[in-house]
């Protein structure tokens, strides 16, 4: 048995809420399916529902039916059944935990404390596991975004856990560092010799990181309208992404490795004030469109809505890393919601070349772009030029893709979910895909910047129509540069 | 009309011989369908076979039926034809070549004297040409290899034609700069700010030239054992390759500036002599084995030859070149008769990484590789690290490919073969594609040096299998330095 494969107490509070039954159960139905849970693993339910173990388990079993695209393994569906034990507690009463002291047991399994719901619970929660004083150094916890919606209330929330749990006993998730090719960001930068040796001022010119959505808000106007684009997308994914494609090399691929090399990263961010917010931010919100030829109401008008809004469901920043590595090279964000198509990728753009010596033929040499696309259809490309083939006169120029998608690359593989890798990786006690509180802080620090510079010109972001890029003012961010967006 | 189509006689000296028709013609013939043939560009053929118009016109017409695959287009097949004037002149007689005089207008047409004779003829042709009064400042002539088998005889030779024709007047066709990829090299290197910022002793490891024939002699002895591989095949083709991999950025793409650059790096190699010879090259020559399973005998049993003879028929060379960009980096080559398989190609092997980060999965990081395949199937493909798919402990890395297949890539296009390149570049008067006389000596002189170490240490060639890759010594060659031939 391999010594990354240790038996759990895989604890979930919440465990009858959405993100549980979506994403955690579907999760550890594929990582047992694989082999992956130890044989004494256990998957304890916490929730206030009045129901019994049997009801349990049929509203997990029917969970996974649900949840699981593909036919259904019966053996692993009984196997991961046996694994569950449901406890009742009132989460918000510190004083029921004890009911956990009689099943869990540290000295055989590692306690796991997956917090599956709100953040305001997180304090009671917190306070039950320690007045039940089952909080060794062993156990860890596990944290959903978002954590707070400013720097004060996210530092609310990690002093609550703080209290308790020590920094290296806390996994922050962020479902973004799942995903394969975003560590795959890290085999690319610092295992391809072609790379490193371009990685920096001198031979790139700018980085532009899309994560576009082609949903709306669909029914959840109420929690975003409160956020907006800038807290939901950008604090966490966009500046995960950004910090990995910047960062200096790490000393070695541990977590706390790379956690300094991204928080050196989010040190390092030029801030946005009032003084050069319009220079640098634009923000949106969609109105009417039609998205895939069906037509779409605007923000404003969605169900539950207020019709005087200003959220932004769209944002493009022009982001500046004052290092030496990144002098004079801007990265460029965007992201929103009613999209024209759904799509995350991070595009390198490279130097131009400083002399062209095609000029009869390419007036102007295109510069070379490294292209990772995050999803759908995750891969990397290279563009670059060749000579297009044929006798015509001089040596005539044409733009050519090297392309290696994973899913052809790699077709006897599945791709897994973000959040296998993710529990995998707290069962294995590695905290690299997690986000520390540092980087926690200092992302929302610069956020928290923006937010207010909005609030103080107290402009309304532009309108878009859903289905389009965005407003024209970011195509303009862009264009004053010198600068297109990646189509 | 393009500007580069202009009214040519096209005069092929050795009209009825073998070079003629199963290259020129077939060429011709491809250049003329495509409609880059002047309406009013004649082909003169010049022979001393006592034929008539309508038998010459009978005999071209079958070798275009002969060398042509595919069927032919018969309203082309009649436009050429009806090109077609012979002239019957016994080419070793100066005094016979006023014939031409009668038929050649240069006041309306280019005089392309084409040489597709034995270079004994070369003196005699000049001197009629000359007599005749011909050659005027526009015409020019376009010579065949070989040229001489040294130093020495292609001085002779290139003086005959000096004598005649100026350098500016002057095509010496070495038919792989008329390829495809060949070309590409030039934008591959000059127009992708990823290979120009990493083309020197700072990024790249070595370089590996290999050019491997599948065919053995088969009827050719009398000349190849004359000749031998290093001359045969290193002093022309692979040194052109190597002169286009190495040389520096050229002012711009005309001849002049690519043969200044192209002479730099020949001035720049390190000489081979009897003091180092045995450490830098390998010479091979084949005896029985078996390719694609069938049994082939080995060169000293080939009919007609010598079975003393000691003429190489496999050469791997470390080339070490003495300039600012190649210090440290060598240049391997390696070509042969009878090998495994046919293929052509340039391998730039990048430096390892500095540090290796992934060390726990991945104990040595193989550098990245950019492997330009001249032929069989033209392309270009990046061999680099990524993240191999999946959720096991750590970053796993995979060598994957980026790859640009031409036939895929340019899947409308078809790939012209060299000669209507070169065909076409001699009928515009560009010379890049062409050798320039100190080209020529440069790379004469070069190869001299080998020969003479070989004449003097007396040592005979390694024998190897046919159908292997050359004698164990070439792999030995590359080991010794810590490395190894792409397989």
């Amino acid at each position: 048995m391999s010594k990354d494969k240790r038996p759990c107490d895989f604890t979930i509070f919440g465990v009858l809420g959405d993100l549980s039954r979506r994403k955690l159960f579907p999760a550890l139905y594929q990582l047992d399916r694989a082999g992956l849970l130890h044989d004494d693993t256990r998957v304890i339910g916490v929730a206030r529902h009045k129901i019994s173990q049997d009801e349990f388990i049929a509203t997990i079993r029917q969970s996974l039916d649900t949840f699981i695209t593909g036919p259904l393994e019966q053996e692993v569906v009984e196997r991961l059944l046996a694994r569950l034990i449901y406890v009742l507690i009132n989460l918000d009463a510190p004083g029921e935990y004890h009911a956990l002291c009689e099943i869990i047991d540290q000295k055989q399994r590692v306690l796991i404390n997956y917090f599956a719901v709100a953040p305001s619970l997180f304090d009671d929660i917190c306070a039950g596991l320690a007045r039940a004083d089952i909080v060794t150094p062993q156990a860890r916890v596990v944290m959903e975004k978002p954590i707070g919606r400013d720097l004060a209330s996210s530092e609310e929330i990690n002093d609550v856990i703080g209290r308790v749990f020590n920094e290296d006993q806390i996994y922050r998730i962020d479902h973004y560092l799942g995903k394969e090719t975003v560590m795959n960001l890290l085999a690319l930068r610092f295992a391809n010799s072609i790379f490193t040796a371009n990685w920096d001022h001198n031979t790139i010119d700018h980085v532009q990181i899309t994560v576009a959505e082609q949903v709306g808000i669909e029914g959840r106007w109420g929690y975003f309208d409160q956020a907006g684009q800038l807290r939901d997308m950008v604090q966490n994914h966009l500046m995960q992404i950004l910090t990995l494609v910047a960062m200096e090399p790490p000393v070695n691929l541990r977590g706390d490795s790379l956690h300094n090399e991204k928080i050196k990263v989010l040190k390092a961010l030029r801030p946005i004030t009032m003084e050069n917010i319009e220079d640098k931010v634009v923000r949106g919100q969609y109105n009417s469109g039609f998205i895939k030829g069906k037509a779409v109401p605007g923000y404003l008008d969605e169900k539950g809505g207020n019709p005087h809004s200003s959220t932004e469901t769209f944002v493009a920043i022009r982001v500046d890393i004052d290092n030496w590595r990144w002098a004079d090279v801007p990265f460029y964000l965007r992201t929103g919601k009613a999209m024209a198509t759904k799509r995350s990728e991070v595009v390198i753009n490279f130097k131009q070349q400083p002399h062209n010596i095609f000029a009869d033929s390419y007036r102007h040499l295109p510069p070379n772009k490294l292209i990772i696309r995050l999803q759908p259809d995750e891969g990397v490309e290279i563009e670059m030029l060749n000579k297009e083939p044929g006798i015509g006169e001089g040596v005539r120029l044409q733009r050519t893709m090297l392309d290696l998608s994973f899913s052809e690359a790699f077709a006897n593989e599945r791709i897994a979910d973000a959040y296998e890798r993710l529990i995998l990786e707290i069962m294995r006690g590695s905290q690299v895909l997690f986000v520390h509180r540092d980087e926690v802080k200092r992302s929302w620090t610069w956020i928290d910047s923006i937010q207010e510079a909005w609030a103080q010109c107290g402009e309304p972001p532009r309108p878009y129509p859903a289905g389009s890029w965005g407003p024209v003012a970011s195509v303009a961010l862009l264009a004053k540069d010198g600068r297109e967006w990646e189509e």
